[in-house]
């Protein structure tokens, strides 16, 4: 992917309308080719799973951004649009309760065979070909609206894009023949990284959120606001798996002192002793389990050996904020993040590279900065998902998108290794329970500046 | 099928050890096709699914009959045989807790994408493969062994076959696009069933229980035992829809002292108002629920017009139990059944007609008798499934077969239109929990002889 | 308690109308009297506790037999009865759906402080001194139906004095203080008991069920009718903790060979390792706990040292069963124990020896005989617990009273140390589920006779 | 209570050392005494129940309060003193993972019966007694660290006093019979509260968190710091239940596009209709409860009239936000509370008047400003609790205090009619799990300036 071909990561400012109609089409085009050719390892069985609550089977994500399309641009947008199923709109509709339909209950996407994987890529052409006529023929008073809402259609079909590697990711774990999706993803090359440095921010009034005129930011990144942040450190890289299995070796999973008290209650609820996707290896399964070579680790290329030098990862906000207290730190809040963030290049180790798995830090540069900042694992903050100052959500079954989940979950920053390099961006606000781990989550440390 | 072809009804007595050996195969590949006849209307994402804890996934029954051969037949007694899979045995055991290596958890079938459909099927040829070597190879002292073994393994393909056409019901009745598993399935013919005769019975002292000698029959049916029976009466036909609705219409889903304590809680807790896969038709879904025509019924047909002279099927113990109480009646013993049923042709709508759902009572003949003992439905009995006086279970883990399931379950008579008419007979002893539905179950009366 | 005063064991037959009345009038007193008294030990916090679904607090027992009694006698058949309390009714009706008012759920009685205990004994007074009105004054034309009420809820509050001992017993064995009920029970004689010894029965065509001119029985121990028995023999008394134990040190609870389907999931749901109330003593929790004095076991007495000569008590039909199928034995049908006891006297360690505690069988006499036949621990039997031949149920609420549990349960004999010992018979049929422990529950073995 | 005796609301700043010794031993035994009187109208019974997870019995608060003093400042710190039982750390120790025993699991501390209601008084005396030693003997080297911990248990003890109140009134809610708590509890003066008016505030730069020179405050108030406010306005009263029934009579319930994605699935799973302890009046019970008088709402005083002028009271966080959101306003940020409450006199409606209900507002003065800032109840705040920058838990198990419960609960500000005025202050911190309702909880409606 060529930035500059992008519409995501511009401003849609000083681009003409002709111009920015070809980038939308284009983006378009670009981001629905994506989907299926993250599909193209799966065997049919692959795409009706769902293993996890939370996660849903691959057909239904393939879906559902059609139906994100079909619904909020050719229904209302393209004239002699014919719906492709009655029952569609019930079955594929994800939660948005101000459509007329209702939806299928999440927790039971696994349990339907029908309609098939290749009727759904029906429905994907029956879907393209509505687009392509809107895109063509779309008449310039509408034009505005379409334009807003293709925009917000094409970044959610890349957060569903991320959502389709981890739900793939998590079906084959849970599988004991723990099969690969690829098994030609590449390994990440052996060696230590240097020692976590901690730079320095001075702090002071600051300002975070999207600016708007910058490109395309979700509503629940505005309005951009001033905010005071006091003198802070953070580390220039994620923390890695030697770091983790410190935490764990020094009993961080069997002392409660180290942990919040739902952390410490989820811990004993559900048996945790390790991250998401590490399991002992067959020589150590009742023995020894302090050194890496004592673990494998569940990867999207299959069960590897565990690399201490890459990123700890699938990693719940409990466990991040513990292994911070363990470690004497802190974890950073969003607003030091994006203060951090700002101004940095947005590149990194994203799914354009096609590795789907994080890896270790590059080696520190002469200049210094922020490392695995953008791609590898997204980021615990120590924030809430909270609206921002001021923040209003769109009208509309729209507005259902990121406003209704303003509780009870933390931010994430940064990407990671599943998230499209174009999706992300410093002021980006990711949200996710506390208890959840199947995404790429990681680990950057914080401290006060003393 | 023609009966005199089969072993699976007649004595092995008379036969030459090489005809029964002949005979075996030819049983065998029979019922080996059978199955993957079955199977053949599914789609491969209809394989995968589990939509109930008690239900499998299709590819999970095709591939369990195969390790019943690979683990009771092959690995034993073929001499040079090699295991398809070594994790296959952990996956594809059902409950056997005496072999070696456990088995993944029941509830959990329908989370495995892997191995796909086509592998499976690569297994089944590969069993096929040591099992045509067997039976052409098997050495005589070991023949014995073999062919009780084989004629078990037969046995147990059937009854899958019966859950394979179960369960599939179950997973498409659950997907609200209600597909059919075939639409050629033949409809009921019109017109009402004649009334219900009661057709008495002596009773005094009988015998029931499997006559050895006769044929194959489970370690559950024996030993033949003396029993004593009062005086009773059986209805000479099943209870149909017509007679069910009347039931529901005079509030027999909202009458408690209609019901056991168990059978009400059950009710209550899963608000039940009519057997399972009748659903208001869509123009009386707020209205009156009193006719036939209120409701519709999934079949494996699809979702089709209720008949009222079908016999109601899909109900519970608890349902039948309280049915027969609303009607003044009982439900017979399973000691009653097998004497009433003693030397009854095993003829009947079973699923060798290929109809797939049970039928209105065939016009009753002049020499009367009971009608639909065999095929239709499954008969709750008011006996607990237990063991018969002297009862003892085989070594090893054939004996968990039946054996451990003889607590809290109800036995069933009479065999199913999705059962092989050559697997049932008259002491036949299916078993069930009182609040399992998902089989073709349903219900004849009784009354004692005043 | 003399037995020769009692209504409750002997025939109606021969008394005179006014011998009957006050013969029932004093039974009233003395079963009313020992509930009382059961209570006096109590704390008045001791009241309130439910500590599991299936046990109620004392305080409920306490009203709930008066509840009874104004339910079926003083509102029906005393003219001018005032209602103690509108919503007592509500309250302390525990399972009748047949009375107007519903009743508040079972599982939350011990979320009520209020009425209190004070006046809840309020209320057994109020239904005391109406009972004596309606004793002295009903009318010979109601006096069948109210002697026969009258027996029954005589009957009823026994069984609730049982249930009083065994929920009080369960209420304070939770509580880590392990706080007697009484410091004063007397402590099991010292010594081992002699070997069991199987006694021969013949068995054929007997009868079993209970004679109605002999003295009251439940609806369900009716009608006496006949059955046939193979030749069996019984063991001449109870299985010991010393034996016990050996089950458990042979691995017992870990061998899923042994145990009933149902049985080996609530093994490993509920971590059973030992009976209800065994406790490892405290210098052996984490060590070996294969001798008795590495036990300790919650009595009424307070946490004791686990006699070996002991019964075994608390133990689910999944441990019975269990057991038995590793002593190479089998536990007899209800059927078999009944036609065994017939005969012999109702004498044992009942309620009446104010034990409370289950006691080693006494010494063998010369006459054989089968030893802890009543008293001490009801007897688990393979038999489910079903209507017999051509029982029906009284009609009304009082024929919910055994007939709707007729389900999924399975049949006890012979009574226990919580038992009045004019409350048992060779033909009483006590009923629960394979799962429960918390009544005196213990294990006789049976074999067939070779 | 005279304000002027009270440390809890002073600075310890002038005071001399004897004097402060002094007041914290009559603060000391004033509250104390308080918890005593708030539960002289239990009945014993009344001590014991349990009737939500989230609430205790009043027995143990009134036992883990005294091992708060014991664990905290006996054990340590007054020699010979002398464990009133070894037993009682593990029964009433709360939630401190740091102490050595672990605790008793909190769902069932309505399972105990033991020790008594008198022996708990005891264990009260055993305490205080200590304490009255500590106080008069401690040794000046000491001092600063029991005053400390004296302080804070202190607090403790009014904390657990609100929980007292709350939770009786739950279990006595949770009873049929609507036993009331007290009688002679007043009833609001009839009469409507002038319309609501929204005052301004300018926000901008502002200070928040507790001066730790200005008297006692817990950890999570501090350390104070700057914030940075827009313009705002807030509501000069509380939302009333007149307010609360036109948001449910305009289908507020029924409406998910008013809700929080989390609120929508509580409201379903909760079948939530009203706020917690309203009930439909007997005569509206099937009909229209859109009017104040269809409504009874259970009160400390037993079940009473609703009352339209009375601040709403017993809505969880969701419904908070839902009824704002239906409103058009917002709730308040935590620190939009704290910079309008600054310097207000903190006096209201507190358990120091013994009304124990939420009173209608008071009229406007001359002066304007906010009314029921303090007392009434709680005002749900839209800020997640969370560390305030630079926030560090004190060390050891004290830390556990606070600190560990910050995620996932939201911050309430301003105490209630169960708080004690002394305990409240303009930055304190309440916390609680958005689904909560059994405290005073109300709503203090905000919007932007425009």
């Amino acid at each position: 992917m060529q930035q500059d071909s992008s519409s995501l990561q511009q401003s849609a400012g000083g681009a003409s309308a002709a111009d920015a109609r070809s980038r939308l089409a284009a983006d378009y085009g670009r981001v629905r080719a994506l989907s299926e050719q993250l599909c193209e390892p799966l065997a049919v069985e692959d795409y009706v799973l769902q293993t996890a609550v939370e996660t849903s089977p691959p057909r239904w994500h393939i879906a559902h951004v059609s139906w994100f399309f079909e619904t909020f641009l050719l229904r209302p947008f393209l004239p002699g649009y014919r719906v492709f199923h009655p029952r569609f709109e019930y079955l594929f509709n994800s939660y948005y309760e101000q459509t007329e339909t209702g939806f299928w209950p999440r927790p039971e996407r696994g349990l339907l065979s029908r309609p098939t994987v290749a009727e759904v890529y029906d429905y994907r052409r029956h879907v393209d070909a509505g687009m392509a006529r809107l895109l063509a023929d779309c008449a310039d008073e509408h034009w505005p609206m379409v334009a807003e809402r293709l925009a917000i259609g094409i970044n959610h079909e890349q957060q569903h894009q991320e959502l389709l590697v981890t739900d793939i990711k998590h079906n084959l774990a849970y599988n004991p023949l723990k099969p690969a999706y690829r098994e030609d993803l590449p390994q990440a090359p052996a060696g230590d990284p240097d020692a976590a440095a901690y730079l320095h921010f001075d702090g002071g009034r600051d300002e975070i959120g999207a600016d708007l005129a910058a490109g395309f930011a979700y509503d629940n990144e505005t309005p951009r606001h001033p905010v005071l942040l006091r003198p802070y450190r953070l580390a220039d890289r994620l923390v890695t798996n030697a770091e983790y299995l410190e935490f764990i070796n020094d009993g961080g999973y069997r002392n409660p002192a180290l942990w919040l008290a739902d952390g410490w209650a989820a811990v004993q609820a559900n048996g945790w002793r390790a991250p998401l996707y590490w399991e002992p290896a067959d020589r150590a399964r009742e023995g020894d389990l302090g050194s890496a070579d004592a673990w494998r680790q569940m990867t999207l290329g299959g069960l590897r050996a565990l690399s201490p030098a890459e990123p700890v990862c699938h990693v719940s906000y409990f466990e991040a904020e513990a292994f911070a207290r363990w470690a004497g730190k802190r974890l950073p809040t969003e607003a030091e993040w994006e203060a951090a963030a700002a101004g940095a290049p947005v590149t990194g180790n994203c799914v354009d590279q096609g590795r789907l798995h994080p890896m270790p830090a590059p080696a520190r540069t002469a200049g210094g900065g922020l490392r695995q900042l953008f791609g590898d694992c997204w980021e615990w903050t120590s924030s809430a998902y909270l609206a921002y100052p001021g923040y209003r959500p769109p009208a509309g079954a729209l507005g259902e998108y990121n406003g209704k989940f303003m509780c009870g979950q933390m931010v994430m920053r940064g990407g990671s290794c599943a998230t499209s390099q174009d999706h992300t961006r410093a002021s980006y606000r990711n949200f996710f329970y506390p208890h959840e781990r199947w995404q790429f989550k990681g680990i950057r440390l914080a401290e006060d500046q003393q």
